[in-house]
């Protein structure tokens, strides 16, 4: 036991979140151990046109690599476990977290070849592991996928409780309600600081029990019994589905999974027996046939209107092998993720062009705690220092209001953005500086290839095209020997613009032909001028203002 | 009088709608005779890259240009006159719509330079306007924009009503109650087929009053009394702003208004009397400075998280004479449009960062009748057909299903898109033919240069970027003399590929060199040689498709 003197104090930085919403990584450090909570990725906004996925950037946690004893993972949801493949490859270290949360890791790690190298450990609740200076303790809570955690992680500096993502459900679909007692006791012992879940923290009252989804499918089912039933939910909510197929089996219909990412999570929640489904059950989209509609329900992904997810190749009659037909039930089991609303009701709009009836009423409770659930658990845990964690801005900061009504003081209550670096212990909290943290994109196989300056790029192309003017000099001489030749793309269709592109190119051979007669040589003039005398014509003619991309070649 | 065998059939024609929501445009034709509703804008679609608005396609009114007697004008909203300065160039008719809907129609005309050639008249309430063979009368509604009507368009073959955007206001800010009467007057007459909004015909109950929203300014201001407030509202929700002003003045604060649109339209309405500013109320956004906070309101567009709009610009500090400052009190009077809830969350965001507050609360009502007051207008108008406009096809179809309800047979009711020519008398309707009709693009000042291979072309330049294959060959010999150059832009970030584009270099040379040395000299196989080569390269090495433009260049 160290004295009181000689404690360090204790380091929480964030390396993504608020910036990005999604890439939830956090560091927490003491002396040489840091201990890093989850790993996720973001999906694109949409001024990052062509990337497919957001990842952090992980230089803290590089340069600083052998202080790094693993990662401890709350719960298997994209956003907290995403990034891991791409970051293992650099960072390879032990990974912690329970059953289901491993299995999901596991399938990712399969596809990027990573299962012999990386070691993880399946971690059971109650259960601490040692990593270097830091223990970190698993907690049962409850949220919209099973096995999420609480994660209580103890220092010489004290003790930080991080919530992960949570709800409070006293009547769960499957497993123990939220351990609010071992909340109590770590609270009791004393907590330095806690880290909340903070995205209903807007919102009044408490969040609904799963269980209550349930009865509404009974309900549905019960009123519904003569037309086919389609169900779309997150694929990675097995209680869900697992309520859905209760429904279905005592309603005596037949249940069709479709949507890949939907097969694999119920696979693999299957192969640990966390989910049960009747023998018989589930058929094959190919057997459906054989079945009249009444006795079939289709669980499928698309809930957020996906172009590519199964519920939206149905609605717009491009899927190979179901077709919506008037009298279809299609239940959206799920709420808008902010900036899908739109994606969401295109396809509505379809189902419904199609004959089917949407319902949308009662089928759907969050995953996440709202403002009750929130002040309960400040209330077991009694923390000195509150860290508002997970959602935007807004969110956070309601949180924080919310807080203060419990009686922390202003002054401990911090919001951080990525890469600070908060030291704290039991005399004071301060934000001490800032580490490199932030975003690396990925596009295809591309990691970190694509920065602003390509995406200004492609933001330019795609609002108003690109124009290319090639030519061809004598080498020595300068002289014109081919071209200018102008291409477009993007920018007008050409067949019924071609006044404008004959103008263009008469703009353009004017300005090249008066800096060549004044002998100037220099390849960047010759291309600004070029590229200016265009670029006013164009805009003087179309008020846009598309790229302009001049290529000179030489010949000798 | 013609005899009943005579009396053609009349037509209902959408020429815009339901594929391009805010497209709002109808023909009415009898014989001869055709009259225009409406002439309405919409906003680009997300994948629309770089268009600035979307316009109706007339061609079926330019075909029949002798038949069409004119334009009548719901409201003043965008979706409803918007497209009028670019049609009326090709279909140049009377403009008829009520005072204020005509002034706003001015303003747009002086923007394009068409005061002088285009005729308009202001119409009363209770007005009838005599158009060929048909008679439109004018009724007042209430709606989120003064001056609202509906239309009773009277026909040899029965009476049309619509509704135009409406609710159902006993208490308006301005001006009357709807006019129920009339149309109980009117249905009582016999009315053919009703035409009335969905746009909330999902929701329950009734809409609230324009005046709840003041009572709730009234104790907002009661309760910021040591704060600046700001209001984020519709630019032309002038009962709103009133409503704003009035609160102000009760609690003796000055009022700045920010924003181009909102200036204009207050203008607007100052100039016909449809807004009463007390004296001295209104100050200059420069003598902001001049007053302590707590007694300045400032009212602002940007309420859907427009980029460009003022209040986004406040958020972000990029606001030239207005900054945002920790206890600033922002209200948000508006609900967000489908579509803007991530741009009006990024603003909130941004805001709250800054320190404000932000109230949302009951501060916004909308301007759409809900079921009840759709159930009301069609209990009063008892039309024989009903044609559910304005709204999404969900909404459509919840009109539809609230309309069966009522007691309408099903075959009576008819969801029409874009083009449908539906043939209607006291015998039947159906739906007989299909005219040209849809959406033209607007980009800068092209009206219609973009099309579909653009637009294609954009998605593919905004998605991957382009690779440009340059080179020059010798004319008749067709010896290489100068290239292969590859140029990208929108690809990947070339100081950090620069082996990725020496390969593809390669790639290119040797795909060229082999063509050539077998003497083909045909351009276009050539070009897809390379073409084909390159791209299966890059797709190996990065999972990407950009576009790959080969240009070959001739010297002899």
């Amino acid at each position: 036991m160290k004295n009181r003197e000689n404690i360090s104090k204790l380091k929480i930085i964030p390396l993504g979140g608020l910036e990005q919403i999604g890439l939830n990584i956090t560091a927490i450090e003491y002396e040489d151990t840091i201990v890093v909570i989850d790993c996720g990725l973001a999906f694109p906004e949409d001024d990052m046109l062509g990337i497919d996925m957001v990842i952090p950037d992980v230089t803290y946690l590089k340069e600083n690599i052998d202080k790094v004893k693993g990662f401890v993972i709350t719960h298997g949801h994209e956003d907290h476990i995403g990034a891991l493949p791409y970051v293992l490859k650099d960072i390879n270290v032990p990974v912690y977290a329970t059953k289901l949360t491993i299995a999901l890791i596991e399938t990712k790690l399969k596809e990027h070849n990573l299962t012999k190298q990386v070691k993880r450990k399946v971690v059971k609740y109650g259960q601490s592991i040692n990593m270097g200076q830091l223990r970190v303790e698993f907690i049962k809570t409850n949220h919209s996928i099973a096995d999420a955690a609480a994660l209580a992680i103890y220092s010489p500096a004290g003790i930080i409780m991080h919530t992960g993502d949570f709800k409070v459900d006293y009547t769960p679909v499957f497993g123990d309600s939220i351990d609010l007692q071992r909340f109590a006791e770590i609270g009791k012992k004393g907590v330095l600081a806690l880290m909340c879940d903070s995205t209903n923290a807007e919102r009044l009252g408490f969040t609904n029990s799963e269980k209550t989804v349930g009865k509404t499918f009974d309900s549905i089912f019960a009123d519904h019994k003569n037309t086919r039933i389609f169900v779309a939910t997150f694929a990675s909510n097995i209680d869900r589905v697992q309520q859905i197929i209760d429904s279905a089996y005592k309603y005596g219909r037949k249940v069709v999974v479709e949507g890949r990412s939907m097969v694999n999570v119920i696979q693999t929640a299957s192969e640990i027996g966390y989910i049960s489904i009747p023998e018989g059950t589930l058929i094959d989209i190919e057997q459906l046939k054989n079945y009249p509609d009444e006795k079939t329900v289709i669980i499928t992904t698309g809930s957020q209107g996906e172009t590519m997810a199964a519920l939206s190749r149905m609605a717009s009659n491009i899927h190979k092998k179901v077709t919506i037909k008037p009298g279809d039930t299609v239940i959206f089991s799920s709420s808008p993720i902010p900036g899908n609303e739109k994606a969401i009701s295109k396809v509505i709009n379809e189902l419904s062009m199609n004959g089917a009836d949407v319902i949308f009423q009662d089928t759907h409770v969050s995953g996440h705690a709202c403002q009750e659930e929130i002040k309960l658990i400040y209330s077991l845990v009694q923390p000195k220092y509150a860290i508002p964690v997970h959602g935007e801005y807004k969110h956070l900061k309601a949180q924080a209001n919310l807080v203060k009504g419990l009686g922390i003081p202003k002054e401990n209550i911090f919001i951080l953005t990525s890469g600070d670096v908060l030291e704290l212990d039991e005399e004071s909290a301060k934000v001490t500086g800032e580490v490199h943290a932030g975003a690396i994109f990925v596009d295809g196989l591309g990691v970190g290839d694509v920065g602003n300056i390509v995406l200004r790029d492609r933001q330019h192309l795609a609002e108003d095209g690109i124009l290319i003017v090639a030519l061809t000099l004598e080498k020595g001489t300068s002289r014109l020997v081919a071209g200018p030749d102008i291409v477009s793309r993007g920018f007008v269709y050409v067949r019924e613009s071609d006044e404008l592109m004959e103008e263009a190119h008469i703009v353009v051979e004017d300005a090249l032909m008066d800096i060549l007669d004044r002998n100037i040589t220099d390849w960047g003039k010759m291309k600004n001028t070029m590229k200016d005398a265009l670029s006013s014509y164009v805009w003087k003619k179309t008020k846009r203002r598309p790229m302009i991309l001049p290529i000179i070649m030489e010949v000798s």
